[in-house]
C-alpha cells in the first residue's frame, strides 16, 4: 500500500486555513455528534484521589456491559471472553502480535482501511490485498479468487464489516462463505464491527461472532469510539471464544499494564444512554448518507455506490489523478463568494492509499459523511464547481 | 525469562483474601500517594461536548509543557521531538517495532523489568541479558562483558535508570562507558527514566539525552504515572532527537489515531501541580526506603543494597526457592493475632521472574515500598515472622 497520501496533503490544507480558506473535511471519520451526556457526566463524578492502573483486561463491569451489549446483536459472550483494549486500534495490533509471526501472511479485502497495513508492516506482516471494486459495488470476490491468495503462511482473513472505506455491508451469504474458508484452511478470521451501529439496510447486522461452527477461528474488534462519538477516550475490545488466542493476547495486555482508567468510567457509562441517543445518531448518519450519496450521483461523471453501512463511501471522480485533483482542491482551488470572500475548498482523502496497487484507486477519493448536512450540501456544491475547473469546464 | 512467577501467585492471593487473611502487597508498583489535585480538578472542568480524537503525537500544550519539564534536568528537547504515547508502554512498544526488525537482537541489564521481555517477545525479538549482581549492588558490568554480548545483529541496548526492579542508579562513568560502547558499535540506546523523580543520592540525575554525542542514537522512554501517581490516565512519552526514527515511530503513532485525550488533559495540568507536590511525594519514598531497607536488613540472613531511585530493591532471603516461599505465604502461612484474627501475611515477587535463566534469582524477590510506612513496618513484621516459619526456626 502506499504510504498515506492523506497525510501528504495535510501541510496544504492547513496553508489553506492560515490563508483563510475554508475546509470541508470530507477526508476523515472524527464525528461532530455530541458524547452522551451520561458518559460526558461520569468525569464530574469520579472521586479517586488516585488515578491508579485498572486490571489488564479492563473493568469487569465495563466487560458485563459489553457482553450485555453483544447479545443485543445475538454475540453470546462471556466478560472473560472481552478483552477492553486502548481503542479499536490497539484489538488490531494485539490480534496481530499475537496471531502472527514475522513473515506471516494475512488476507484483507481491498481498497481497505490504510491502518491496518500500517501495524501488519511494523509486525513483518505481509498484507495480501483480495481486490474488490467499485463498479461490483465491492461486494465480496468469489470463493475462489480468496482462496488463490491463500498460501502456507497465510494465518488470517481480515474483514472490516460494515467496511470503512466502503461503505459495504457483507451478506450473510458472503459470511457463510468466509465462513467455510477460513474452516477449509484452518484461518483465523478477524472482524472488525466498529460501524455495528450504522447499518442503513433492512437485513439485521450479522456479526461473524454469531457464525457457527467458526467459534475457535473468529477474533472480534469492536470500539466504542465511533458509536458513542467518544473517539477520544480510547476504549476499545478485542473479543474470542479462542481460550489459547485469550491467553495470547493477556500477555500483551499485562506487558502494557491497563487500558485507560478513565476512558473506560465515561465507556462504562456511555453504555447506559437512553436508546433514543443511539437512535438519533444513526437517524442523523443515514440522513446524511442518503443526501450525500445521491448528491454526488447528480455530478456529471461522479459514481458512488450506496454504502449500505458505517459512514464511508468510496467515489470515482471524473479527473487524470485524484491524488493530484485532491491537492489541487486545496493549493490552487478555492470557491469566493460574498459569504467566504477568502474562498470555501474540500479535503478528501485519495483512493490511491487504500489500495496496494495505486492504479484502482487514481480516479477514487473515499468520504466520510460526519459533517452537518449543511456543511455537507455546501460541501457537495464546492466539489462539483472544482470539478468543474479543474477540467476546465 | 521466565513466564511471569508473579502472576501464577495472583489466584493464591485472591484466595486467601476471600478467607478474610490481610495481605500485605509488596510485589506491585501501584503507587498510593494521591494524584495532584489540579490533575484531578481538570476533569472536572472538561467543558467539551464531543470526545473527539488529539493529533496523533498529542496535544501541542502537553508537548510544550514536557519539554520545559524535562529542561530542568538539563535535557533539551523541543516538543517537536516529543511523542506522547499511552503510557511508558506504548513508547517501549513504538521504539521496539520502530528499531528493530524480527531476529534483531536487544542487550538489556539482569535483572530486568518483565514487561520489556514480553514485548520483545511479542515483537519478535531476542533478548540478551546482561548480568548484573546483588553482591555487586547491580551496577553496570564491565564493558568488556557488555561487548562480548554484542552480534551482528544488535540493534539497541536498553538500560533503565533509576532501575525497576533494582532501584541501582547508573553513574556518570557508567552512562559514559555506555555512551562509547553505542558510538563505537552504531546502536540505539534506549533509556527508560519514568523513575526520574525518585533519586535518593546527592548526585543530580544525568539523563542519557544530556549526554553528549550520542544524540542520534538514544531513545527516551518516559512517563507521568509515577511521578504524579496517576498510572491509569496512561500517559507517557517517546523522546528522541534523531528523526529517522521520530518519522518511523509516527506512522506507528498515526495507525493507532491518538494517545488518550482524557489522560492528556490530566497529565498537563498535572505538569503544574506545586513543587511542593513532588517535594511531598519524593520524602515520603525516601523515608520508606530508609525504613524498609533498614528493617530488612536486620532480619536473620536476609540482605537488600541500599537502592538510590525508583521504589524498587531485590532482596535476598534465606530460603531454598523464593518462588516456593512466595507461594507458601499465600497458601500456607498467616499470621494471627488479636487485631487479625483471620491472619496477615505478604506477596512479593519471585526474582526468578526477572532473569532469563532463574537460577540468580532462587533467593531473591523484588520489593516496591508504596505502601504506607505503618503497613510497611507491619509487612516487614509478618515476613520476618514468616521466615522463621518457613526455615522451621
Amino acid at each position: 500500500m502506499q504510504s498515506s497520501p492523506i497525510r501528504k496533503l495535510v501541510p496544504f490544507a492547513d496553508e489553506a486555513k492560515r490563508n483563510g480558506v475554508k475546509v470541508y473535511h470530507l477526508n476523515i471519520g472524527q464525528p461532530d455528534i455530541p458524547t452522551p451526556q451520561v458518559g460526558l457526566d461520569a468525569l464530574k463524578t469520579i472521586g479517586r484521589k488516585t488515578l491508579e492502573y485498572s486490571p489488564s483486561q479492563g473493568f469487569s463491569s465495563l466487560r458485563a456491559g459489553l457482553s450485555r451489549y453483544y447479545g443485543k446483536f445475538g454475540i453470546s459472550v462471556s466478560p472473560e471472553e472481552i478483552m477492553v483494549t486502548t481503542g479499536g486500534s490497539e484489538a488490531i495490533l494485539m490480534s496481530f502480535l499475537a496471531l502472527f509471526d514475522p513473515g506471516d501472511e494475512l488476507i484483507v479485502t481491498e481498497p481497505s482501511y490504510a491502518n491496518y497495513i500500517s501495524f501488519a508492516a511494523a509486525c513483518g506482516i505481509r498484507v495480501i490485498g483480495v481486490r474488490t471494486s467499485i463498479e461490483e459495488g465491492f461486494r465480496l470476490p468469489s470463493v475462489e479468487a480468496i482462496e488463490e491468495r491463500i498460501t502456507s503462511r497465510t494465518r488470517a482473513i481480515l474483514l472490516c464489516n460494515p467496511n470503512n472505506p466502503t461503505g459495504y455491508l457483507y451478506t450473510r451469504d458472503e459470511l457463510l462463505r468466509l465462513r467455510d474458508i477460513v474452516l477449509k484452511h484452518g484461518l483465523y478470521l478477524i472482524s472488525d464491527e466498529v460501524y455495528r451501529e450504522f447499518v442503513y439496510s433492512d437485513e439485521p447486522f450479522l456479526s461473524a461472532l454469531a457464525l457457527e461452527g467458526v467459534e475457535d477461528n473468529v477474533v472480534l474488534v469492536d470500539s466504542v469510539s465511533k458509536r458513542y462519538s467518544e473517539c477520544g477516550i480510547r476504549i476499545g475490545a478485542l473479543v474470542t471464544r479462542n481460550r489459547k488466542v485469550l491467553e495470547a493476547v493477556m500477555k500483551i495486555a499485562q506487558a502494557r499494564l491497563s487500558p485507560p482508567l478513565l476512558g473506560q468510567i465515561v465507556a462504562e457509562c456511555s453504555l447506559d444512554a437512553p436508546k433514543e441517543y443511539l437512535e438519533g445518531v444513526f437517524e442523523e448518519y443515514r440522513d446524511r448518507r442518503d443526501f450525500l450519496i445521491g448528491a454526488l450521483n447528480r455530478i456529471p461523471g461522479v459514481y458512488t455506490p450506496m454504502p449500505e453501512g458505517a459512514f464511508y463511501t468510496m467515489v470515482r471522480l471524473p479527473v487524470d489523478d485524484a491524488e493530484k485533483f485532491c491537492k489541487w482542491c486545496l493549493t490552487d482551488f478555492k470557491l469566493v463568494s460574498e459569504k467566504y470572500p477568502k474562498g470555501e475548498t474540500v479535503m478528501m482523502a485519495p483512493g490511491a492509499g487504500f489500495y496496494a496497487d495505486p492504479e484502482p484507486g487514481r480516479q477514487q477519493v473515499r468520504m466520510a459523511y460526519v459533517l452537518c448536512e449543511e456543511d455537507l450540501e455546501r460541501a457537495v456544491y464546492v466539489l462539483s464547481k472544482a470539478l468543474a475547473a479543474y477540467n476546465g469546464l
